[in-house]
């Protein structure tokens, strides 16, 4: 069994550390050289557009997933003739487009920000297509404000502003056969626009809200494999920010603090094995690395402390690696991620 | 930082997984055309005592290490003149031949067989140099049986047999400063003289004695990196039956069931990086899968399992991979536990 993935990156190479126990091969289609997943997976050096490189991607592929969405939907539609393709291209090109996310997640009954032309002020305004860790984003206060904002930006799209205690997000894993599985709720730190901290929680009060949004999303969209919702947690509930089709950041603490992985449970699920537990094992939480390389003696030296770097020339805002904290109980967890943060970002 | 390792088998492939996540390369030694290790590891395709292999590897690594036993001490000599070898040439030598072992084993105060001319009847005859998984033993009972034994093995040794209630390991590690880990000890299940199963236990009555064992061993031999001493439990004490100056099979459950497993932490241990928890996160044990590839679907049903396939090609006798399975307490362990044997070895 050979999984195929759109996409090299630090989750491509997540997914082929969690294939290869399985004895499950991954290739994956890349066009950056060494990308973090070359040390793990085959490489088809080719962009996500080339028929070359796709035709191969199905050739030699069982099943085709992908890493992540910014990939040409009609690429996805063209390997989906040949092999299966999880999630489906359709689903991907929901989540691509900020506008059509919104009316999909409106759709499926969920609350979202408000948006469009009658969004109160202030608001964001941001690109509809592409950005991420909060690029491509302006706030507005005024009406000049936003006419230079969506003046400025690509495809505009205008969000209003949603007050929250904290935001959150739900992983959810779901095979053919519509079986689910979903991950505690892990409660989610930004710093600068990128996130800097994941703290799954056992027992969350917004555990079942956020399960019946995710199983919405699965069941309109027949979703096979791992997907998130980030979500704000507000005074009048759940409020959808985005989604993505594929594992992401806010679940990186199952390496290391779940029965079952998501890496490893996208896998299950693509390739038609059963899905695992998605329980927490133990108080963890998720630290990033970003920008630069901790001296990776210093990290070791903390007990609890699982390093996972990603192998990418470092570069300012770039996610190099994370940490993964684990601990019997809060009280130490809470000591031990004071201690790494304090060696990934000195004071 | 790159890592060499002599032989590229399942311990070496393990090593491989545990190191990428640090950022850590290896390359591994290893005459066999793809060997486990090949998915996850550089391979030099040469026998243990080629010079170019050795020198490609001295070449290529900041350090050596081993994943059997069962290697010319002199290519292990060739390699520490270039780079530090670790375990050393020497302790691999001791651990190589019965006689030696069991000497050295004495040396340090530790209680063996009865192993020589004056072994008492019914007693065992191996040979002292390879033989493993119980090839190249045979037992005795008279004078006659033993004759016949000590004529038809190569470089025979008599061992008394102990009589015990258990067979149990204790795995630690050690570094280069003297700083010591122990994980808890695992009771080991034989089958057919091969390791069936291995169950650690926390606070086992026989812990705080296993490690002054391993202590000892450790200091005497200046060790840094992971070994293992297999154990009986006898009603006088802890006889040792052999030692493993490497990560051992009876340690496997650490992937899944310590903060730091015996892989990540033997690569710690040579790479001079600080030492990891060696902890029992949750009821735990290891299922070794002999002879035949189980259905992966059937496995994977059961909750709380980690596959662990080795990618070899399936040969009667041979370990083909390994099953933990982790539970939130006894007894659910025990009941997945029957179900993963059931699958694993229909009756």
């Amino acid at each position: 069994m050979r999984v195929g993935i759109v996409g090299g990156g630090q989750l491509a190479r997540m997914l082929a550390l969690a294939a290869r126990p399985l004895g499950i091969d991954v290739t994956v289609l890349e066009p950056t050289p060494s990308p973090p997943a070359a040390s793990v997976a085959t490489v088809i050096a080719a962009p996500f557009d080339d028929p070359a490189g796709l035709a191969q991607l199905a050739d030699t592929c069982d099943v085709i997933t992908v890493e992540l969405e910014a990939v040409p939907v009609a690429s996805l539609q063209w390997l989906n003739q040949h092999r299966p393709v999880h999630p489906s291209p359709q689903f991907v090109a929901v989540t691509q487009d900020r506008l059509i996310e919104k009316e999909a997640l409106r759709d499926a009954g969920i609350v979202t920000a408000p948006f469009g032309p009658d969004t109160p002020l202030p608001a964001v305004v941001k690109t509809r297509f592409g950005g991420y860790d909060g690029r491509g984003q302006q706030r507005a206060t005024t009406i000049d404000e936003l006419t230079a904002a969506i003046n400025a930006l690509p495809d505009p799209i205008v969000e209003g502003i949603v007050t929250f205690h904290r935001e959150l997000s739900i992983i959810a894993a779901a095979d053919a056969k519509g079986e689910l599985r979903y991950w505690p709720v892990a409660t989610n730190e930004h710093r600068h626009g990128i996130l800097h901290m994941s703290t799954p929680r056992l027992d969350d009060p917004r555990q079942h809200e956020a399960e019946a949004l995710a199983r919405r999303i699965i069941e309109t969209h027949h979703i096979v494999g791992v997907m998130c919702i980030e979500l704000f947690d507000t005074d009048g509930g759940l409020v959808a920010n985005e989604m993505a089709p594929r594992v992401h950041n806010s679940g990186h603490w199952t390496i290391d603090g779940s029965t079952t992985s998501q890496f490893e449970q996208h896998i299950r699920a693509i390739c038609a094995l059963p899905l695992g537990d998605s329980d927490l094992r133990q108080p963890c939480a998720t630290i990033n690395v970003i920008g630069a390389e901790p001296p990776l003696d210093e990290l070791l030296a903390i007990d609890g402390v699982h390093v996972h770097r990603y192998e990418k020339p470092a570069r300012p805002s770039r996610k190099l690696g994370h940490v993964t904290v684990t601990a019997p109980n809060d009280w130490l967890l809470n000591e031990r991620v004071q201690r790494v943060v304090t060696v990934i970002s000195p004071p």
